[in-house]
């Protein structure tokens, strides 16, 4: 089982709605939408995308991380180190 | 015709692009694939969003902003009240 | 004067309260407080940060972006040109 | 000591080069240069507020969280949470 096996259901629910909001977009775009109701719409998807990644974050540091911290240093390092580049893409 | 009409079937490539994407990841949730890897999934689709907002706030300002301006000064006004709204959401 | 001659003194206000802020992260960091509580801290100055960018942003819109507008279309070209390049910066 | 005492030296003087760009700005805004090119150097202390911010959530993780789960998992619950929380405020 992943880290986020407990989310797995809250993970699928989020990110099929975050899917039928893109074919909603298309719509729009394929209709002639104004502009900015279109860019509300995609700042929209994108919350919904950075609260699914960060349900995936807590969840792998809360297996994952944890398990190779418990399992000694070596092991610790490289998932941090894993962690912090993972995070760093998000930031940026 | 929208301000994007120029980049609508750019536009529509890339909605359709980002919506495989998505389903893609849900693939790799159902598979229970490592976190990470669904996390760098989830960035790339931020990207590919962030891009297509960019394309249509440029376009917007080209078209809508750029047509309210040459209107005269209450529609502009309203215009780039409206713009830095949407700028708002993209940046926080 | 520049386009953002309106809001002159309140981003000079904000850009001191800024740099006053980054000086008490530094006194934070000097006397080895919580990590936790210097990131809260330096999430707090990019919001104040994000903020003064988008009163430059809005009054840079309304000014230059709006005169080059009305200047005709190879001065509009560039004006918004440059403007969404900005934009890509505070974006991403 | 705190979860980022090695890197303590790095963290002030990038802390000092954020404030010395900070007041780079105010020069800028008082002598009314050209927006755009405050728009760029604050863009540029984004990156670097960012930077400092990627460094301490990698120590504190390293130090503080690794700890917590080392210690059992009422402790480990709690600062993966607190961590949660601080991953929020950088992610949105």
């Amino acid at each position: 089982m992943a880290s986020y096996g407990k989310d797995k259901e809250d993970l699928l629910k989020r990110l099929r709605r975050i899917e039928g909001q893109v074919r909603g977009i298309q719509r729009m775009v394929e209709q002639d939408k104004y502009c900015v109701d279109i860019l509300i719409q995609i700042s929209a998807i994108r919350s919904a995308l950075d609260n699914a990644g960060l349900i995936l974050l807590e969840d792998h540091t809360r297996g994952c991380v944890a398990k190779a911290i418990r399992n000694g240093n070596d092991e610790a390092d490289s998932a941090i180190t894993e962690l912090t580049e993972a995070l760093k893409r998000f930031v940026k």
